[in-house]
């Protein structure tokens, strides 16, 4: 069987660690929260780089970057994408290699002098991460309809300036309507960010949807008192009643393999070495990929808490501030993943996404799929983050590979 | 037996409520820490109250003030004391009602035209709280030796301005050496800070000494990695880990009724709801009245926690940053307070502070003694510290008492 065309291992590379000096830290991470000088360079080199393998470039109204190569049929496109923005202790390769694998399939095409059915976009979605505007996602869920564009743009960050007032600032809102325009499909290649590919020697995730999320923020309260005068017996504590419910927390998810609960946020009130607390503050992030089994986790979770922070003479507030229902890919989609994953001889599995993504979102409105790479360690979200140059090429091929599979299976 | 002469109660809880009118916070606590243009005020309130009371005032080279009324013969002076400086958040009643007692004292003794033997002296101690130059009792510390002026004046606030820049700044600089100024005894009534009078319904703390006390930072690293990707059982999750150690921390104190263990500062890093803590770092304040067993619990404590972090595949550093070894005041101000405390038909206990006093240091070089009055719910460092305008009365009639016990029994 015939394997060409092939990506570019070493041009894909070059492209990573360019993007990767714009906005590095000097731990070898990279901070470019959205919208920030750092993200505006990244975004004017895509739009370049781009416009030199022959797209036309649109911009729309939240910023997100669709650069379009023309297809030998009137289709809407096949696209490509994720994202360039990071978090502020962010690494290399989150996000950044599906946007810059979407310009390798690109220019593989270009060199074997393929010209597809669809035309082909590749896309870089505004805000994905969250970092600078909450909620994250912002650009692809306004396309798909999540959320109105009115909501995205009056979204402020810690300073106070709105999604509106940095889009404009920094000259990166476009002229085409959110969601204007329409999708063939979307296939988006992205690290695993998790351990499990590395840990089974895996080379490709087949990721065949993504958990249901459920984000609570939790305050315990208690009576700060004096840390020398205050027996322990008499104590209100709200330190240790957020210890006891932490652990049940763990203990509560651990009981499901597919389950997962962290608790990242967490900070003691007023914060004062000889002060008992007067109020703890975690967040708890509760998953699951069904959504029966993502609502037993929530009730059991809110049900366990509040009885341990009474046990210390604490009250607890359990505050939903989020929830994303489980997400199912869709089968064509999967199909060409898996085809694709074949024809380059690669070691492939399913695997559920633990963590969002634009393709969430997209999932909405358009056939999707996602494709998955190792990274070391499973580390993610940190300076640390790392793959190969081999894993980024054959994550790439397989991209390309399925597109290619999904442009010729369409009717 | 002749009771008189006796506070102004009426005076007392007016000066008071002036004094809880100078930094006051909207939630009715006070923010008046040390040298700030609030401290300034209250100090000069103190200096002129002093003075309209016959006093000379002496400051010393650490800001602290010195009332001094004379006695009927060539004595060093008996002195009362306390401080004028809050916490950020703090009360009303921390430090200021054992200064204003002595100033009470005084009235008292003008009104009853009774002159003691030995010259009187009421202290503000600069710096008292620690919350703007640690460590705490700066002023009382040089004056016993404890610190060399040359560092407590070095010693910087958050801003990097140092005691001496404070001090040169406020005007509050004095002529007198710190230390020069001998003492005959040193008498400190306070707030208890703490539950046990109010709740065995006490009226005074005969306080016979001072918990020792050992700070720590605990620090307890991990591995950072993506909340929803890395199953349960590959994290090594450090909020986890804190989460034992904290109530480890706990379980190695309640053994022992006389021990106090708090976790007052706690705060998972970077602090992402989506990503698995890399760091979390945690203050231990461990403390008891007797040397042999507060060395007893920081051993233990030592020894439990590195493997409850090493369990959750963490690694945990503890550094003692900060040791005062356990107080015991002089037997013969004990027995002052407890006379003038039965004078008084006050029912009394013997009662170990748990928290540092600048009666510590000064035990170091005088004979010395504290008097406690109970405190709404043990509350203190807040807002909502509060003692009655009986409960301040009271104890300052001990303190004078106790002056004029002290005065007459000295040969």
């Amino acid at each position: 069987m015939n394997l060409s065309p092939r990506i570019d291992a070493e041009h894909l590379w070059r492209d990573l660690m360019h993007s990767a000096t714009i906005g590095a830290t000097p731990d070898g991470g990279l901070n470019r929260q959205t919208l920030t000088p750092e993200d505006v360079r990244i975004r004017a080199w895509f739009t370049e780089t781009a416009k030199s393998l022959g797209a036309t470039v649109q911009i729309d109204s939240l910023g997100s970057q669709f650069a379009i190569f023309p297809g030998t049929e009137p289709r809407a496109p096949i696209a490509m994408g994720s994202h360039l923005d990071t978090q502020p202790t962010g690494g290399r390769f989150d996000g950044i290699l599906g946007v810059l694998a979407g310009l390798a399939t690109i220019r593989a095409l270009r060199a074997a002098e393929i010209t597809t059915r669809h035309p082909l976009a590749v896309i870089n979605w505004t805000n994905e991460e969250g970092a600078r505007f909450a909620p994250a996602m912002l650009g692809s869920g306004v396309h798909a309809g999540a959320f109105s564009a009115a909501y995205a743009l009056s979204r402020t960050d810690a300073h106070g300036a709105s999604l509106a007032e940095a889009l404009a600032q920094s000259g990166q809102a476009g002229a085409t309507p959110a969601g204007a325009q329409t999708l063939t499909a979307y296939f988006e290649l992205h690290i695993e960010q998790g351990p499990i590919l590395e840990q089974e020697t895996i080379d490709i995730g087949v990721v065949t949807g993504v958990q249901g999320m459920s984000w609570f923020d939790v305050t315990v309260t208690g009576t700060p008192t004096h840390a020398g005068t205050t027996p322990l017996h008499l104590r209100h504590d709200p330190v240790l009643a957020a210890a006891t419910m932490i652990q049940a927390v763990d203990a509560l998810a651990r009981a499901d393999p597919a389950a997962r609960a962290t608790v990242g946020q967490l900070e003691a009130h007023p914060g004062s070495r000889n002060t008992v607390a007067e109020r703890v503050s975690f967040t708890v992030d509760l998953r699951h990929p069904e959504t029966r089994h993502l609502a037993a986790l929530e009730n059991a979770f809110r049900a366990a808490l509040p009885p341990l922070a009474e046990a210390r003479g604490c009250t607890a507030r359990i505050e939903q501030i989020w929830h994303a229902p489980p997400v199912t890919f869709d089968a064509t989609c999967l199909q060409a993943v898996g085809h694709a994953a074949r024809l380059l001889g690669a070691r492939y599995r399913p695997i559920v996404s633990g963590a969002g993504h634009d393709a969430v979102y997209l999932a909405r409105i358009c056939p999707t799929a996602m494709i998955f790479t190792p990274c070391q360690g499973g580390i993610s979200h940190h300076p640390a983050e790392s793959i190969t140059r081999e894993q980024a090429a054959l994550g790439a091929d397989v991209l390309l590979h399925t597109v290619l599979t999904y442009d010729r299976a369409q009717a």
